[in-house]
């Protein structure tokens, strides 16, 4: 019971460091909670001269070299990117060493693939980290909610955006000033593309809905749109309707239809009006948090920091106790199941609602005019609200759920109608019953 | 792989009907995620006459029986109290079972014995479902924080007391009003007792502390006030000062000192006063809301359905899938562990906060008597504010935080005086930074 477990260190940056740093901190009491004591075999980097905290002998430069070596038995990876990250996994299982990562973006690419090998090797893979920082998200999807049926997830996951949207709400300012506060106060990366455009949040929800639906979901099958096409009007529209502006990820389950079509998934990240009494609408600042709607347990929500190195740590750390208690007793934990394999529905074939802001010439049947476009579009309006100035109205109108197809082109007529002299603010809208 | 693993279901009330009803539903799904068809064997009632539903041949009122069956592989407990349920847990494990239990009272005041029988037996022993019914909590507690040191857990764990409050809030009305109306629409038990003064909230803060903390707790070691002394004037008091009145399970790891006194456990259960900024205050009506600070986690919350059939079976069956898969991989889940062994601090010299009004003469000196009293005790006082209205005045005071002990004694003076006309408010406050 005594011979040590080793661990393998491969990066030590924002998260790497806080691991170590935890690691020592903790060490009597992951001892006590493991059954073995834990100990740091080597930590990989690119640029050994930037770590002088790190005792000299751990440090390499080779880390393929240290996931192979036969002192070692466990992995933690938070190198990020896709290579070498996937070849340094792969490497791993082969040798029989369970892994515990927090790279989003490659498990949302290669998830299929790493979690077959790790399974062939009859190892763990586990990246809690991966997706809202220290929220226990995925084993809670994985594990306590594997007696019953998912049928939406929706998260605020990126920290970067949610900042810049609230102080986009905060302040009345654009996008574009918004930005340069969160860049200047660190919140915002110098290349912010990752976040503002969506990736982040999209690799997550594919990782999400992977394991809520138990099918295999990658970035590529999730419908992406960032925030900075985002204006200060939209965040005015939606204050006026009771509403506020967040980057949401999204995975539902879309039930068939009596044609005999099953269910399919429909995953996809963009910004949306939600209603300012919905849970997830508090969520400010960078915290992020995560709704989950099952048949059985009903609506949850879980809250916290998505991002940060101690909180990442905090959550790698739970899967490095969850994969070291496997190792001491012989085993591996749940895999992921992914036997649903249901089919990723198309963003046009997805149900969304939207709210549509026009400026219209104040004349009689023009409201006639634009809501017969929606119901040549078969679109059906919930409200709609017109403000009267002078010979110019305002039109807002938030419609009930249609194919997202037939809302865009509904929109794009609009913008042709001679009535119409501009479509001012158009946003999807969530949450609203 | 293919042979089904066979469940005796004990009870079949609220929540044993609906685990029967989702073991049906999700038949498909939970043979593909356990890897073996779930059949159930048996389900134990005390009254067969009552459960027309259940097909005749699986109900028998021999529980034990059931229970030691050599056919049976899983145990589920949702019988609740602690006789016949301590024996039926007891034989389950001796006769090599693992069991899933909805039971709170039993896992407060027994789980070590529990715990141990069942690590002893090399089974499990799961029970989501006895703390804040549908939410995902002790796994999260027990596995995903893992690797982090728990400060607090603080959570709203009663859906009757929360809906009596809220109504209270929302009305103005008195306890009183409050509870009869929740005992007409079904929100209160007609023997509300458990609910209303405490007992089942202190079961589960000691569930959750045990966990939290690695440490026997026991509902013994909690302390408990109900809501039956909260006063309409309380919850008015409260609006005032920007808080809310909610029932509170507070668990707490309380630092040692330099006096060399080590680190204790503080678990109490009392109304008090918190922030309507605090995340749990927006909690309302029968939901719960769990509440975790974590050294470097920081600040988590889980929300969701605390009771209910359905929200309850969710737990269970994900607790089933995760005994179903270790019962098929032949192994066990990480046990419980008390290796920290931490004392019980008394509530006497748990640090607390208080809110306390009172109705004063309006006169020079007053003001400087009641502040003295105060210093008298060691209580340094947070903020006062004083309104006069003719010859009489009302004092409200929050104070910093101090042994509670001091702060019931300054009280305690307080009455006495003859400046003070009365003492029309005190709560311990909760949430302010
Ligand atoms: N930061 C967060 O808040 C956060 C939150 C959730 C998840 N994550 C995930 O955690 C992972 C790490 O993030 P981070 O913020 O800690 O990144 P980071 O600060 O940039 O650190 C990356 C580390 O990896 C090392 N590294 C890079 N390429 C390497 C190579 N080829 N071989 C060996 N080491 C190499 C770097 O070495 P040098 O130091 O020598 O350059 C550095 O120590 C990423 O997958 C990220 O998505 C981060
Ligand atoms: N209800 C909730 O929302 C909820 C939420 C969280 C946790 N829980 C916990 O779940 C457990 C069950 O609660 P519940 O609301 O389902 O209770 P319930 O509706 O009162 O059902 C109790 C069941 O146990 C059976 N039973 C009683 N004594 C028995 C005995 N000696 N032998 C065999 N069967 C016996 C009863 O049989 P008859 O039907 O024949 O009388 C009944 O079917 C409790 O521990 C409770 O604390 C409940």
């Amino acid at each position: 019971m005594t011979a040590p477990l080793r661990v393998a260190l491969l990066g030590c940056g924002t998260v790497g460091s806080a691991v170590l740093r935890l690691l020592a901190d903790q060490a009597g009491d992951l001892t006590a909670r493991i059954g073995r004591p834990v100990e740091v075999a080597g930590v990989a980097v690119r640029r050994p001269d930037r770590h002088p905290d790190v005792p000299a002998e751990l440090l390499t430069t080779d880390a393929h070299g240290l996931v192979t070596r036969p002192d070692v038995d466990l992995v933690v990876e938070v190198i990020g990117g896709t290579e070498p990250a996937r070849s340094l996994l792969m490497a791993a299982f082969e040798a029989g060493k369970s892994v515990v990562s927090a790279n989003k973006a490659l498990l949302a690419d290669e998830g299929g693939e790493l979690h077959a090998a790790a399974a062939k090797a009859g190892v763990d893979l586990y990246y809690e980290a991966a997706v809202a920082g220290a929220i226990p998200l995925l084993r809670p999807l994985r594990e306590s909610l594997a007696g019953d049926q998912l049928r939406r997830v929706v998260g605020i996951v990126n920290g970067t955006t949610n900042y810049i949207l609230s102080r986009m709400a905060e302040t009345g300012h654009g996008f574009t000033e918004a930005l340069a506060e969160a860049t200047e106060l660190g919140y915002a990366e110098a290349d912010p593309t990752a976040d503002v455009d969506g990736f982040d949040a999209a690799a997550k929800a594919a990782i999400l809905a992977s394991l809520a639906f138990h099918t295999t979901v990658t970035a590529a099958d999730v419908h992406r749109e960032g925030i900075s096409a985002v204006t200060s009007t939209d965040v005015a529209r939606a204050t006026e309707i009771g509403c506020t502006v967040k980057l949401l990820a999204i995975c539902e389950r879309v039930p068939g239809n009596e044609d005999g079509e099953g269910d399919s998934v429909a995953v996809r990240v963009h910004p949306a009006m939600i209603p300012t009494t919905h849970p997830l609408a508090a969520v400010g600042g960078a915290f992020n948090a995560v709704f989950v709607e099952a048949e059985a347990a009903g609506q949850l929500m879980f809250y916290g920091q998505g991002a940060g190195g101690e909180p990442t740590a905090s959550a790698v750390l739970g899967d490095l106790v969850a994969v070291a208690r496997n190792r001491v007793t012989g085993t591996a934990g749940p895999g992921v199941t992914t036997y649903a394999g249901l089919p990723a529905r198309p963003i046009a074939e997805t149900p969304t609602r939207y709210h549509v802001s026009l400026d219209v010439a104040d004349r009689p049947g023009v409201l006639a005019t634009v809501a017969q476009e929606f119901a040549r579009h078969g679109v059906s309006i919930a409200t709609v609200r017109q403000d009267g100035r002078g010979d110019a109205a305002t039109l807002v109108i938030v419609t009930h759920s249609a194919p997202d197809a037939a809302l865009s082109a509904t929109v794009s007529a609009l913008r042709e109608m001679p009535a119409v002299r501009g479509v001012t603010s158009i946003l999807r809208v969530e949450g609203l019953s």
